[in-house]
């Protein structure tokens, strides 16, 4: 076993403290990672406050992991130590289904292995994510880190990266795309960074005006203030395709006027109850209504590569390990431009 | 001017009784045809009763329009006296913006020109659709019913018929396919057979048992009864396209489930609020909500062509055009096998 140390929520309604447990010794196919940076994603609060019921304590939160490998086990043969290397929201799947047969491991058949609150599906220990200093992982769901990507704000990529960019590139989002991007937070405004990385004309989609001037600065072209009626009305039909970041449940209506014919609005952010809406608003064009979540892992290390190329990255405050709790509470808020990574030199 | 006669609509609240106008001379690109046959669409009732709010009386319904050339304007060259054709539920749009040059011009950016009860593009008279004896079309909206193609069943695929093609083709079902069609009347049996002429394994949604073994003769391969709880969870993820033809509101969670990763649900039937829902059910898996009304002239044509050689027909019950209220009143209760076709001989 491998002695590790991190932050865990105790119990529920307890603040995230320090925590030190213990790692699996390795198996012939793990990869033993000393974890360098950690982002912290609004999921990490949920669970730590058992918001969806499912949280097993002691929970050590993180699923956005960038580290360096220490040490592999026998079967392991695209790792050695010294690589840097990612790893996401998933450490297995059943790796039979179709779902994982085509690369599209978060909707394995039996349910993935998440990186924190989910049984091991060897041992059904429960596993504990990236607030820590070391972490045992599959070499499957290890991903390789290109060189020049900034390991201090490479860890977003691994959760609210890749869950934008697998919806842009499934709906084939590119140069000839318009492309809104609906809010304008951890998701959003990697969001909008990868559509323009990719080509597509983009445009911000925010209740406020006071967001334009940070939109533009990463990279939209253009600002809708989606309470400005004129101007929503003069946009109908503009879009081929918005991401919607939105994480809590809203109206579709407004955004299905405007995207045109064959237009794609792709939920990303809301878990919860839809309102009803009017099915004329999808009929008047032939539009789509879809929603994701994360993405398989040969799409996540082809954002990862992306990014090294096209030199993207989050926009990230660095804090300490032991600011953790207050940074919940700024995350409550929507206090932060964009996410927090912790430096794991801190534990 | 050309002496039509036909049933009408004289006002709110009447019965269809005869009704003699006239069509228009002959523009330059105009096709006159004498009305064989036309098939009877709930929507022609909606429009009698002014179900919309949008009635202009006199109207005479009827979009599913099977007749022959008697003459055509001088610039016509497609078609010529005694050629058998067709006319759907649009006979023009403005033939300039993107739908338009896409071949899509029921979502034409000005608005398609009906059949019945729309203004006509040059004079803004009300255009009187096909429940009559001779009408008059501008050649692009004049479709050619192929040899074979039996010209008394052939009208509802006009409406019916391509309302359902379209999307099947849109979202390219074909013999990898696992298909779903709801809802068995007038749009679902035409989805059966469409769906299973294009190769793919046809189920087919119902609520009641008692349409089971119609659905075997329609084509379909396996028919699901949705209120059977045990075996709706046994199917869930089965699918890969529903094809929805209920035309009346209700939820759509029950489908979202039935389909697995990367799955559509197509709405074709209900124009309507739809119940809300939970985003997880698009989510876990991916999947699509969409919606679409008929389909353009070249998808028409094209499955006018595919029907002719696949022979593929609509069931039909041929009336005279004097049971056309018994008509309407039976199709109020879904009490026809699948659709009325009025012969137009006995005007």
């Amino acid at each position: 076993m491998i002695d590790a140390k991190g932050y865990a929520a105790i119990k529920q309604g307890a603040a995230l403290e320090p925590y030190s447990f213990q790692r699996r010794t390795l198996r012939p196919d793990d990869v033993a990672i000393d974890i360098l940076y950690c982002g912290v994603c609004h999921t990490d609060l949920h669970f730590a406050q058992n918001h969806f019921g499912s949280t097993i304590y002691p929970l050590v939160p993180g699923h956005e992991i960038i580290g360096r490998v220490t040490a592999v086990g026998e079967d392991v043969t695209k790792y050695t130590a010294g690589d840097n290397v990612a790893v996401g929201c998933l450490v297995d799947s059943c790796g039979k289904c179709s779902p994982c047969e085509n690369d599209l491991e978060p909707y394995c058949a039996e349910g993935m292995t998440m990186t924190y609150n989910s049984p091991d599906r060897q041992t059904g220990e429960n596993t504990l994510g990236g607030y820590s200093n070391k972490i045992v992982v599959k070499e499957k769901f290890v991903l390789s880190v290109p060189d020049g990507l900034d390991l201090q704000r490479a860890g977003p990529l691994l959760c609210a990266g890749i869950t934008t960019w697998s919806p842009l590139r499934y709906w084939q989002v590119g140069p000839d795309s318009k492309v809104a991007v609906a809010g304008l937070g951890g998701l959003g405004h990697l969001g909008v960074k990868l559509a323009a990385g990719l080509g597509a004309d983009v445009t911000v989609l925010t209740r406020s005006q006071s967001k334009a001037k940070d939109a533009i600065a990463l990279g939209a072209h253009d600002v809708l203030v989606s309470t400005d009626e004129e101007k929503m009305a003069a946009a109908m039909g503009r879009f081929d395709f918005i991401l919607d970041t939105i994480p809590v449940a809203h109206d579709i209506s407004p955004f299905l006027s405007l995207i045109g014919l064959d237009g794609v609005v792709a939920m990303v952010g809301a878990v919860d109850m839809l309102p009803s809406f009017h099915t004329g608003s999808l009929i008047m064009g032939r539009k789509s209504l879809t929603a994701s979540m994360l993405g398989g892992l040969a799409e996540t290390q082809e954002l990862l590569d992306f990014c090294a190329e096209k030199d993207i990255l989050p926009e990230c405050e660095i804090i300490a390990i032991n600011e953790i709790n207050d940074a919940f509470e700024r995350m409550e808020r929507s206090d932060v431009r964009y996410r927090f990574v912790i430096d794991m030199s801190t534990v």
